[in-house]
């Protein structure tokens, strides 16, 4: 496999990763932004795309055989921005042994039950494997955010629902990242940055093919309404909760070859920073296998 | 993608599929048997494995948008009889999505609290997706069976360990299992029955490839040991818990391209019978698209 050049991936992200969130700008990213790619050179890039698919099923391989870190992947986007399909094309030919997607919807009665990381601190992936959130706690600081009925149901005590809660879950995500990169866990989260536009175009798609009616939600429709002030959270969450142990990708999202690839490249160069090995055989171990050796051969 | 021809998968699989256990032999099934398919002829097998596993990816799809049945995989074998490598190469290019693989080792101090199900009940697929148990309860009438200190540890009351204990947890297997498989979960089984020579070789070769050192253990040559008694406990198993809705395919697993493909072949068969389709949109929801479509073209 061709080695990945680490210094051009890092620089084709530059523009996507952020890892300090003061002064971030949500209009400062273009949704339909190719990064110079033209659409006549989707070929092109869904064949990089193969190439760093079969690059991450490798490192997949040895991050399990390893068994040290595990990695999380967190996508959040607006409806149509092409999480499902990004997780699709960048995961599939990865190992399914090594790799958990859990898709998070309104909460349940016993989630909503406890505290807002709890239901997500469950699904964390075990070391060795690949973790992905399809939505995250990340939804409690932007459709709760939102649509602030929705905390009413949360049944927190009425004196702790104060001014402060969206810095307070703020902090609360930042120190729990923090946490979790400190026993091991990379944390890479991607906000698909799609226009208002290119959804629309996507719904009406939706609706007229039937092997995509089943994915439309008229529900989905009408939460265009609130597309300003859903871009405001997510500004307001990137600037709050973007670190260097747990950077935001904001991936322009109106093309969605343009997304795999920009996604696929986020991983890959987050993975190749782990420099993932298989476990080397200690000389205690070296001994172990000499005996067993014996033992199999007279067998 | 070329339609698959039901009758021919059905009269490939026949010889490994057993759905009545009255009478089952193991040594009836030969661990080197290909079906006459000659090593040469593996470039075949490969391309028709990726077929299948084409053919899976869009089975898989209209699992998860019909949203009605689950899938349950469940695998058994002796170490190195390749079931990690069939779940590798069987299910990489489904999408992940779709597919939760559970692994199950020796059980914690808080799953032995509990019934020999609670584990893996809790890790039962939901609805629209394909759950994988690389072992499973069945491990409870194998290696518990094999080594009853085991089942001195599971704190049971001792007045409930009787002489009928493997056919009472045979009978709650078989209970268990036709209770999902009527709440809509296909039920599939894979013995992969490799020789014990073929073992050896295997063994040997995780000793002298240093990528595959990490999956060596010396427990498992010892485990070589209890070889007669494994087998008969796996055939009195399969005797016991093999039915119309939970068959148990016992796959010929000395050779890996054969065993992929017969395991491939056998999901493919059974997820046919399904006969999963994109959910239809009935009257009322065109009604709904209508509106939708008002909302959206005019926004």
């Amino acid at each position: 496999m061709t080695k990945i050049n680490s210094k051009q991936v890092a620089k084709f992200l530059r523009p996507y990763r952020v890892t300090q969130g003061r002064g971030f700008r949500l209009r400062d990213v273009d949704p339909g932004d190719t990064r110079g790619l033209r659409s006549e050179q989707k070929a092109e890039a869904k064949e990089l795309l193969a190439r760093g698919v079969e690059w991450l099923a490798e490192e997949q391989e040895k991050l399990y055989a390893q068994d040290r870190w595990s990695v999380l992947l967190v996508f959040q986007a607006m409806d149509a921005a092409g999480k499902d399909s990004t997780i699709k094309h960048v995961m599939s030919g990865v190992n399914p042994q090594g790799v958990h997607v859990t898709s998070f919807k309104a909460p349940s009665a016993e989630e909503v039950d406890h505290d807002f990381l709890w239901r997500c601190a469950r699904a964390l992936p075990e070391r060795g494997r690949i973790g992905i959130f399809n939505r995250s706690y990340y939804e409690e600081v932007l459709v709760v955010r939102v649509h602030q009925e929705f905390l009413a149901r949360q049944k927190l005590p009425p004196e702790l629902v104060t001014e402060d809660i969206w810095q307070e879950r703020f902090e609360a995500i930042r120190n729990f990242e923090q946490y979790l990169a400190r026993n091991g866990c990379l944390i890479l989260k991607f906000f698909l940055h799609v226009s208002r536009d290119e959804q629309k175009k996507r719904f009406l798609e939706r609706l007229d093919r039937p092997e995509k009616n089943w994915k439309f939600s008229s529900a989905d429709v009408q939460e265009r309404r609130h597309w300003k002030d859903y871009m405001r959270a997510y500004e307001d969450m990137i600037r709050n909760t973007a670190g260097a142990h747990a950077p935001w990708y904001v991936i322009p999202a109106d093309n969605k070859w343009f997304t795999r690839l920009a996604v696929a490249a986020a991983i890959v160069a987050g993975m190749e920073r782990l420099d993932l090995a298989f476990p080397k055989v200690d000389a205690a171990r070296r001994k172990d296998f000499a005996a067993a050796r014996r033992l199999l051969v007279g067998d």
